[in-house]
């Protein structure tokens, strides 16, 4: 099984989150995409995400978590306030610089709770700390994360020869996704890849057009 | 007009925050407060518990705000994210260590959207940087926020003393809250301070009982 998980990041307000489910679940109205399809939402909206994923056949993730249980951290939700409403976690995304120790106790409360924890490793150094057995890793180069809507994709062979160095380390039942300026022009090629377990999707996930169709080009390939 | 905030950090599931919303309403039912009270719940149930606001006749904090106005910041949340679900935002919290220049930029995109920052500050210096037409501040000194439901509170007289000091350099339109292990039983001396503008309130707002109890001790004090 492979997965295509969104993340929207830092945008969309309601009315344009409502608006993009309505118009994604148009477009794959009768698809059953042969793949995992996980949206991460703003956690302002995940409980309405939550309501409409059965519907459109897609799973919910938050975009981060805490790395405590509960208690006095202000502005911080946790993997037990989440469950009710998703089945994956992005943690220790590039873009929060957070400590190995960090994601770890993030992954592993995610774990307690029944959560998938899509843990984010740019050295293959902390994939190795990260893999545990019930999580799935997203391999993230910095230098590929697009900037202000500008792809700076990684070539589709590199892709290939990095992941496979990176499994040479890991336990093969654990996932491995790729995460860098995916958009619909590269997703046939990453499909391709025979070892990739699926991507991560970050500015063209915010058209839904364009998440449908990356979707399509796995669809090919399953 | 006197706040009476009550800051939830990360706890309570959402179960947990609708039985505390039921509760409340039945400890307030008929009381018109004489003071503006705020809940502020994890973003999870903003949306939830802005739809019990006007019924319960409280207003509604984010517990913080994106330093950003939209884009690639995964796991935060921005000012025109928010806007629809609540009039106010904490920002500046302790809990989150951050530097005086994303408070600056916080409070300035609530501002500029129409929410209220309740911007905490620990020195009499950052007060001064932080005030703006608008906005309200929060006077937190580290010392006194409750460990593990224990209250280490500052005797009213000095919290008295130490406001008079702060609001010698702001302009007297700046309202000032206190927060600092309030709770029931320091609320009333709370509530005497003559320049005191309202309390921010962070463990004793977990408890319905105890919340009401606060406004209560302030009622009696309008």
């Amino acid at each position: 099984m492979r997965y295509i998980v969104a993340n929207w990041k830092q945008n969309m307000v309601f009315d344009a989150t409502l608006l993009w489910l309505a118009e994604f679940g148009r477009l794959s109205a009768g698809r059953s995409f042969g793949c995992k399809v996980v949206l991460a939402p703003s956690f302002l909206f995940l409980p309405v995400v939550s309501s409409y994923a059965q519907k459109l056949n897609i799973a919910v993730a938050a975009q981060s978590v805490s790395s405590y249980d509960d208690g006095a951290h202000t502005g911080q939700i946790g993997a037990k306030q989440i469950r009710k409403f998703c089945e994956f976690a992005i943690v220790g995304h590039s873009d929060l610089s957070e400590s190995v120790d960090a994601v770890l106790r993030q992954r592993d409360l995610c774990l307690k709770v029944g959560i998938t924890p899509l843990v984010c490793f740019v050295s293959q150094k902390d994939a190795v700390k990260y893999a545990a057995s019930g999580a799935v890793l997203v391999w993230e180069d910095p230098r590929n994360i697009s900037e202000a809507g500008t792809y700076v994709s990684k070539d589709p062979g590199e892709v290939r020869e990095g992941l496979l160095e990176i499994k040479e380390s890991l336990d093969p039942k654990v996932p491995v996704l790729y995460g860098g300026s995916v958009n619909r022009g590269n997703a046939y090629d990453l499909a391709l890849i025979d070892c990739l377990d699926g991507v991560l999707v970050g500015n063209a996930a915010l058209d839904p057009k364009h998440f449908s169709d990356i979707i399509g080009k796995f669809e090919k390939n399953v």
